[in-house]
């Protein structure tokens, strides 16, 4: 049973929105992923997007996504289960996530990336890395190491399921009828990023329910800023600056719950001497962590385990005051095996022939760093960091390789933990602990999955199987009848 | 100029409220204490308590209030003050504190202990302890050991300025004009905490303001645990049952700025031998942190600074998984100076003639526990915890001199550090960031001076500062001029 609603709207522009069931904000992993489900599952769906391209921040970041039990694990001899990477992502986020969220993630995570790889027909490289925190490697990142890869299958999939992508739609407000139930949604139509003067406003109606997958907040200062006041416009962000809070405040003023909005994340791989994510982590995050060390320029020393979760090894960076220096040889870089020409050409990783001209090119003693690295190649060699109890890798070796690589790292907002209280139905929670009926949530925009702290890869699984579900749930939704 | 509104109810109740100019939701700390200001300022005020029984959980608080630069600090050759504080109290809250707030605080900290002693006449002890997390002794306890001792006096205050303390009066929304304007509240008069069957709603009107001082949600389960899903009902708490989450979710619904909610206190030197705060603490928090220590019965090792901060402490304890054993000297318990009798005749606190028995009780090896004391004696003979790096204060001696006193230690939910955003005027802020007109809040309703990690005795302290200058700036507001 579908409805044609009619709403007049009181600039005098009539909206004829025939048949559509659900409605999701946001073009992102999440977003799109529930779209699929629930055109799958033969509901009518419209993807908004304020921005005049598909994607949001899933677009920048570079497309990892963990997933336990794979023949790839197997291939290299690891072992690995859905239960170890539920106790890893526990662990990382300080025993704070929703367990039962998490469980859902973790056991429907080898099935979302099949199907992202099968299903959706998503190139991965034929690799598995580790990112720090988790207890074996289970990342497989996309052979253009971009989550574009991913975007561009789910769109195209979208393309043959004929489920339009409206861009440069600005979701203003949730509509609710008068039992709470969400039935669509206000929008500025013709929203052009950062300018004034948008298109009239709008009302769109879902006969079944709201999908909200708008992102995180990374880059709305104001909000982040009121979590955690040491993030103030100082601070610079991996992501793009459309990362905003307004959906999520859209949902607060409905009555969503606000869950865990002040575990805000910093990667602790990145470059200030560029802009957004930049081409610095490529080099930061898969070859400084696992195969070098991170040094404090100031005392020529390591202080911290490279490999542990995002948020130790941010906080300690940040105890420094000052940016510290990421080092690895060229032996890391080929062990690694990922191309860093663009970071090279951009200067934000930079090559030495020897330590000695490294430490000077940023103020270090070469004897004090000589000693540094000689005692970081003694504990690689004997297979156990007893400074710093950094897991040594299979693979690992000494650096002793030139050239030497070198990037400067000081933290940037990266991830928001927190968002709008979920079920794992994906159902939207009220603070007095009902669902919001016709709401659902998934990605970033929702709370409670990652705790304290998320573990590198884990967005991408998160997204995908929670947006997965949400699709599903709520094309399963019944329409309400009401009496005309 | 004050106003007579007449509000007709649908329960065809009329209630005729004429001249008040400022509601005050809560009688514990904050709100006695700006009603005192208000009304001192000239303002028509009444204090709102849903109990029948004025007070609500800091009536249940030891009353400890932290304040820098007093005689007795100087009277026993301590140098303090509100910057050092200030330093405190950011470092425990992980740099996630609100500086403009802590400053407010701290800087006020001194005139409001005075005022509660000078003003009030609070009498307090001749003595000045130290709680974790604080690098010197700053606390004052009232001679009863008890908050009423200063709530009692607060009403003893408003008594002689006339403003009517009025019992059993439960909030259930707050009112706003056309403009969002909160201008008064709904109340179910005659309310019975647990009981059906309340009496009937009503709207009272307020010309000014209406502040809210409503507490902390440490006893609302649903609430906490969305917030920090480990804070189920199996755990106790050291609130009273009525320590809800009602008042600050109606904040929430008008819009208030939701800061960091998931920063749950739990206090780590409750009995789980006993409901509630108990008499446990007394031992617990004033004696074995400072003078005693603790161990895990399962190693019988210590495995923590005793005086670290709260936030360090509980964790470490939770990690062990079991209830944890306290432990002090009849010499510590002289030290300390207090007396136990309630926490002895309650058998929550017990008494060993050796070192042995002890052991024996908590199912310890009495030689590995021996080797314990007798490393901890050394450590606090050498004036140096290389151990754990406890601070040793000057008075602390060797745990040598029968009986021993030692308690079972698990945390319990204490205070909940999150809540609505406020500014230094203790306005309450809108998610949009700016001030809801009309609404103020202070004390643990409010979020962000404590950021990560509240210390001990600096509640009290943040409740008289933040209520004065609401009670003030509530008074202040001019009233609105709405034509008829």
């Amino acid at each position: 049973m579908h409805f044609c609603s009619t709403s007049g709207d009181s600039d005098s522009a009539l909206v004829f929105d025939c048949g559509t069931d659900i409605i999701v904000i946001g073009s992102g992993f999440a977003g799109l992923a529930a779209a699929i489900e629930a055109a799958e599952s033969g509901a009518k769906v419209q993807v908004l997007e304020k921005m005049m391209a598909p994607g949001g921040n899933s677009a920048i970041s570079d497309g990892g996504i963990a997933a336990p039990g794979t023949t790839y694990q197997a291939d290299v001899g690891i072992s690995d289960s859905s239960d170890q990477m539920y106790q890893d992502m526990m662990a990382a986020g300080e025993g704070m996530n929703y367990p039962d969220l998490v469980k859902t993630v973790t056991e429907g995570a080898r099935d979302a990336f099949l199907w992202s790889r099968d299903h959706l027909n998503v190139k991965y490289k034929n690799r598995v890395d580790i990112f720090g925190g988790h207890s074996v490697a289970r990342c497989y990142t996309p052979e253009t190491i971009s989550g574009v890869a991913i975007i561009k299958r789910q769109l195209a999939r979208l393309k043959e399921l004929k489920v339009p992508i409206r861009l440069g739609i600005f979701v203003k407000a949730l509509i609710q009828d008068e039992t709470g139930r969400v039935t669509g949604v206000r929008i500025i139509n013709g929203y052009r990023y950062g300018k004034l003067n948008h298109g009239a406003e709008r009302t769109l109606t879902a006969a079944k329910a709201v999908i909200v997958a708008s992102g995180g907040f990374g880059s709305d200062v104001a909000f982040r800023k009121a979590q955690d006041p040491r993030l103030d416009s100082t601070f610079m962000s991996t992501n793009k600056p459309f990362a905003t809070a307004d959906i999520l405040k859209e949902c607060l003023r409905i009555g969503a719950n606000p869950v865990q909005l002040s575990h805000i994340q910093l990667a602790p791989w990145t470059s200030p001497d560029e802009k957004g994510a930049g081409a610095a982590p490529l080099f930061g995050d898969y070859v400084v962590l696992p195969y070098g060390l991170i040094v404090d320029p100031e005392t020529n020393k390591r202080f911290v385990n490279e490999l542990t979760d995002r948020k130790n090894l941010a906080e300690s960076i940040l105890k420094r005051s000052h940016p510290v220096i990421g080092i690895a040889d060229e032996t890391g870089v080929q062990t690694a095996g990922w191309d860093l020409a663009r970071a090279l050409n951009k200067g934000v990783v930079k090559t030495y022939n020897t330590p000695e001209k490294l430490a000077q090119a940023y103020a270090m003693e070469p004897d004090a760093l000589q000693a540094t690295l000689t005692r970081f190649n003694h504990l690689i060699q004997a297979g156990n960091d007893e400074d710093f109890q950094k897991p040594i890798l299979k693979e690992a070796a000494p650096l002793n390789q030139p050239p030497f690589y070198a990037m400067r790292i000081w933290p940037k907002v990266h991830h928001t933990m927190g968002g709008v209280q979920i079920d794992t139905s994906a159902r939207v929670i009220h603070r007095d602990q009902h669902p919001i009926s016709g709401l659902y949530a998934a990605g970033e925009v929702t709370g409670g999955i990652h705790g304290a702290c998320r573990l590198g890869s884990c967005a991408v699984t998160e997204c995908l199987v929670m947006g997965r579900i949400a699709g599903k749930k709520a094309s399963y939704e019944s329409i309400p009848f009401h009496l005309p």
